[in-house]
């Protein structure tokens, strides 16, 4: 939610020249996407989204993530297109980072999204699914298991920090989930962050899904899970089951789970919990002086968590 | 810069469906204004800017502000045009602040703007002044002579933290400019904070100018002393008298100024420095933890006002 790099008007006018636009009209710092800095650039040919690429992001993963966008939208997934520039190319420099211009996608991001959203939402993601099937290049999920016992040993000192107990209890849950992730279910590329800030409506019309800068190769029913933790807890931390049967219906309309993957969604949804906690305590602890992002409470996940902890099995999200 | 206050999907469905702006299809907040959290909303009838105004805008001053705008645009300014919803209102409430909704204007402002540019700011400004004539509604400038001893007031005790001498320069500074201050000149609605960051360019062409929340009734050509600091220093700090001269000489293509004015042009651009230089002081001093602003560096004005104390008369800066 902020824009890190300024760029002055002439630079700016060089690289959107670069693509044919015709001629800028505007260019205004967006207050979207916490790890990148995005403008919102009106040229005589429409509205595009410049992305400049701060730090959190990897270069070497660039290619995948553009290409992956290109992959995508070309099969009618509404999700930013990388436009490619006279010379052929989509990435390219701009203040000295890595830069990139899509096309604008309409819509809003809902704060309080209602069942016949999510219900979008499941159908999105599966659909998302399908088109990634045939996605040539390959990224490692790096906020699974290993990850986790990364961002565990870097938090674990100060984790009481936060709450007394809390160190325990996620080195408990660690250790319970790396013995217990599947080993062996239906793989392909996911969103893996796909939260209701990443998509769009236009009223009950899903309209785009964007910020895939967490997309990887990883258990395509734990993006599902992802969703469940995102899109079906309410304010005060309480499962809302109907949403969660309206975001599996919509999913299996286009892609049908297999027995294992159902059986498996407890597991998963505790693994997807945890990430968030981790990543979240992370960021809470490492809070950054005069920083522009303030941090989300982890310990929203820490119920989260707890609930699929005690979740018997697939049942308790209604499915199966 | 900066987005201050987050809105709710329903709720800017809701201040949206006030105007006649058909289906609103995107609303990004973005990074523009320094006082007021600033929304680029995108509807059917095309772009709009949806302002909430935060605790640095006197709500009490928000006619004189709106009312102003609605009067230059009708007489052919570039500025943001208030728009008038359903109910005939300019001013309402979103988020329980005070919200308005107006015309996007194009263009880009100009980190480098050249001569050419700098004698469209002084048409425009002209333009501006002949236009504000007939405005009704009046508001003190409560930045000039009282403004700057109340700012000294509260920054001279520290104001040495910033550099040796400095209290005693600025001390002696606001004596000579207060008992030398003119008493009779053409007054107006002045705009007076009319820096690049708030005049837009399409090309050589202005095509803009916002942020009118300085705007006031004082002398016509203190607005000008504004613009010669704001316009016709370089980077290290240098006069540029080149761009003066464009600046004056654009201005009274449209508006010519009277001897007096003229005569007084030193002393008016010294009490712009100390204006600038005192705010900026202030809020340097006064930095807010985890502010999304960063403060601007108050000696960059402490040079210019040093030029101005130097100049003999209105030929140092090519006039007259």
């Amino acid at each position: 939610m902020a824009v890190y790099t300024e760029v002055g008007d002439e630079a700016l006018t060089a690289f959107v020249a670069e693509y044919e636009l015709g001629q800028m009209l505007s260019c205004k710092g967006i207050a979207e996407g916490v790890e990148n800095s995005n403008f919102l650039v009106r040229a005589e040919r429409g509205e595009f989204i410049l992305t400049i690429y701060e730090k959190r992001v990897k270069p070497a993963d660039l290619p995948f993530f553009l290409g992956l966008l290109l992959h995508l939208a070309q099969r009618g997934i509404p999700c930013p297109l990388p436009l490619t520039g006279r010379d052929g190319a989509a990435l390219r420099q701009l203040m000295r980072k890595p830069a990139a211009m899509f096309t604008f996608l309409d819509g809003v991001s809902l704060r309080r999204p209602g069942p016949q959203h999510v219900a979008e939402v499941g159908r999105a993601l599966a659909r998302l699914h399908l088109a990634g099937a045939d996605f040539a290049l390959r990224r490692p999920n790096d906020l699974s298991v290993d990850g986790w016992r990364r961002l565990l040993a870097d938090t674990l000192a100060r984790a009481d920090e936060v709450r007394p107990g809390l160190a325990a209890e996620l080195s408990a849950e660690f250790d319970g989930l790396a013995a217990r992730w599947p080993r062996e279910l239906p793989v392909g590329v996911i969103h893996a962050d796909l939260f209701p800030d990443n998509v769009f409506f236009l009223g009950d019309r899903l309209s785009g899904l964007i910020d895939f800068y967490f997309a990887c190769n990883d258990w395509l029913a734990y993006d599902l899970a992802v969703c469940l933790n995102a899109w079906c807890f309410e304010r005060e931390g309480e499962f809302n089951i109907t949403k969660a049967r309206r975001l599996v219906a919509g999913y299996v309309e286009v892609r049908p789970l297999t027995a294992q993957e159902i059986a498996q969604m407890p597991i998963l949804a505790r693994g997807a919990a945890l990430r968030f906690l981790l990543t979240r305590l992370y960021d809470w602890l490492n809070q950054v002086d005069g920083a522009l992002v303030k941090p989300k409470d982890p310990l929203e996940y820490l119920t989260r968590l707890r609930f699929h902890r005690r979740a018997g099995g697939p049942g308790a999200y209604g499915i199966g």
